[in-house]
């Protein structure tokens, strides 16, 4: 029911110590790793080593989909608000760029286009520009897609591909600023990453660039810092776009190119990738593009995955967020969503566009439970039972989706 | 001016893993660590290894005094409000206890006195009571004795026996109502750690116990859980007893036994220690025991111990916390406190019981300057310019000690 702590990571590696570094010698790390994912206490769909980017992640917290996605556990979530950077979900577009850009972060540039004076900045500079820190969820448009019985292309996750952190920087509309404000015709803000791109491709093809509505601009943030230690390469270290509220791949990564102007983005990522496409359809610009979350919420504890929970008191608790509105409250259910009780929020509020904990005292005899969360935003938007159908798995908030079953004994 | 990330120890594991490795089976492998140490970006006082129980921290973020104290560096606080475990400061009375208890963290077993049903709970029980997750500063009450001329003795602290961070666990409020109350006569809770005891010395001369006021029931809590990981056993895992807004020394790691009575503990950690001595006087119980902290805040950025900071437009920020009370503002002084400003309250407020980031945008010419930050809490006391000299260094919270030097290029 929890997972292993930096106690446990302690003791195995120095049990693995020498035998990881033997084998590391004969290109087997890879082998150590799986064995080492074998303590973990839920049963992993791949036990895959973390790759060499993310080594410092907990492995125990951890599915590793694969080498660009990573999977917090729910078991790993706990019940405090804060995701801690080893154990918060990867999901990258393209390979990390080259440990070498956060070397010297100071000297990382930005270009700024469709302001009054454009011009590329270091980021030096920007920190002499403004600090600010917000709290966000930070979600995959795709958490939730394993949910899908239509099974759509891409990665499974089910509720781990999501956290919320602290990011400090400089907000957005202060560069504006500085800048001399923006241009005439604003009415998208495009990020542009800074990875390599393959070569003998259509860079448009590839490359990680995304626009979001210009009525974002008085809430983003260029990042620095994440949780209160410099921004790693894994999370897009040196300088990250955050848009609070907006699905995880508006928030570029290794940001190079900042600019306003009066259309979207026409790289693939932008104009075909991440679109509500029907089921069964193509995807193309028409279609809405994942922006802003949806409201949302699960439950994270107890879990019975380990053996049944003990009959009598139980608190049952998790997570609720409402994109950019703040959550209003959240109702639980212990029998599949026949009857719903009004939860207590637990913990900090830190603000519209982290999420809320909640908790709900049950008392439960022995037997089987379905338990289901369901979230209400400040505007009283209501998360629906169910998801909305769609041919490449976004967007899914459906409380029915997310239910646990659990096991009291 | 920052500490290393992630990425850099992932570098620098890579470098010395074999080289540990083959160190260790020698016995050396304090040497290899002792060597890491050295890539840090400040110089150390003393480039000691970090121990075995805390090998999970970042040795570049933190100095570490002895295997129970180790200092989070004044440059790796950056500017989020949240601690991260792996630089968060330690000071241990005695050596944490045997990895074990942290094996099978559920069955830990608390013992509760001076309820009206006195019982031993275990701490699966215990989460059955109730949860909760509040932001607390936890810091040493020797914090900042490194700045009194006098040389009190015990570790010369600056800033970094300090953090803010989260705690989830069961109020001690909801133990005491299930079972059945506070029996009479309850002036103080008394805590005391589950450290094994060294040998043929009386048990009160060396028992980590500690007594605070009963006013601080509604806000104390039980916890097993911080910076949403399970408590480490560096921090006081399986279970530690939180006062929120008092001294680091209340806080008592390893809770065994939590008792309500009309005395205070005759352990010498209290009796004795902790206390408000004259200077050069004897301690002794009628003095002043280290309980709520008082007001304090401290410059955390820029610093250019690594070289000057660029002249112009400059972001200062820091920290500021109130004890038990809010902080209502925050004033920063370049010139040593000649003259002030107020600065603006940065990020989310986790509440009374945490730190709010402050910053103040200023423009520096090329010059010298000494950088000041003075917090006024929700009560109304200032920080004040001189520390209260008193025999062991505790509760020095004097805005002049706290100032830095910054040089502008």
């Amino acid at each position: 029911m929890t997972t292993k702590s930096h106690d446990d990571l302690i003791a195995r590696r120095r049990v693995l110590g020498g035998a990881a570094t033997a084998l590391g010698a004969l290109g087997l790390s890879g082998w150590a790793q799986a064995q080492t994912s074998a303590t973990t206490p839920l049963a992993a769909p791949a036990a895959k080593p973390l790759p060499a980017y993310a080594a410092w992640k907990n492995p125990s917290a951890v599915v590793v989909h694969s080498a660009t996605t990573i999977e917090t556990r729910r078991s790993a979530f706990g019940s405090s608000v804060i995701t801690p950077a080893q154990q918060l979900y990867i999901r990258n577009n393209l390979p990390a760029p080259d440990a070498a850009i956060v070397e010297n972060r100071d000297a990382w540039t930005l270009d700024v286009e469709g302001v009054k004076q454009p011009r590329s900045l270091t980021l030096a500079e920007l920190k002499t520009l403004g600090l600010e820190t917000v709290a966000t969820v930070l979600q995959c448009s795709g958490n939730g897609r394993g949910f899908f019985p239509s099974k759509p292309s891409g990665t499974p996750w089910t509720v781990g591909a999501a956290g919320c952190v602290l990011w400090s920087g400089v907000p957005v509309r202060n560069v504006v600023a500085a800048l001399g404000g923006l241009a005439d015709g604003a009415v998208f803000i495009t990020g542009t990453g800074g990875e390599k791109l393959p070569e003998g491709v259509d860079p448009l093809s590839v490359v990680v660039e995304r626009s979001v509505p210009i009525k974002a601009l008085g809430d983003c943030l260029l990042a620095w810092e994440m949780n209160g230690e410099p921004l790693s390469l894994a999370h897009g270290g040196p300088l990250r776009l955050i848009v609070p509220g907006y699905q995880g791949v508006n928030n570029i990564k290794y940001i190079k190119r900042l600019a306003f102007g009066s259309t979207e983005s026409k790289a693939k990522i932008m104009a075909h990738g991440y679109r509500m496409t029907p089921p069964g359809g193509q995807s193309s610009p028409d279609q809405a593009s994942v922006w802003e979350m949806n409201v949302k919420s699960w439950i994270n504890g107890p879990l019975s995955d380990g053996g049944p929970v003990k009959a009598g008191l139980v608190q049952l608790h998790g997570v609720a967020f409402g994109g950019t509105r703040a959550i209003e409250r959240v109702e639980v259910s212990t029998d599949g969503g026949q009857t719903w009780q009004t939860a207590r929020l637990v913990g900090p509020d830190l603000g519209r566009f982290a999420w809320r904990q909640f908790s709900l005292e049950v008392k439960l005899a022995p037997g089987s439970y379905q338990v289901a969360s369901r979230a209400v935003d400040s505007a009283g938007q209501v998360q629906p039972a169910e998801r909305v159908e769609n041919a490449h798995g976004y967007n899914n908030n459906s409380w029915r989706d997310h239910a646990i079953s659990l096991a009291v004994a």
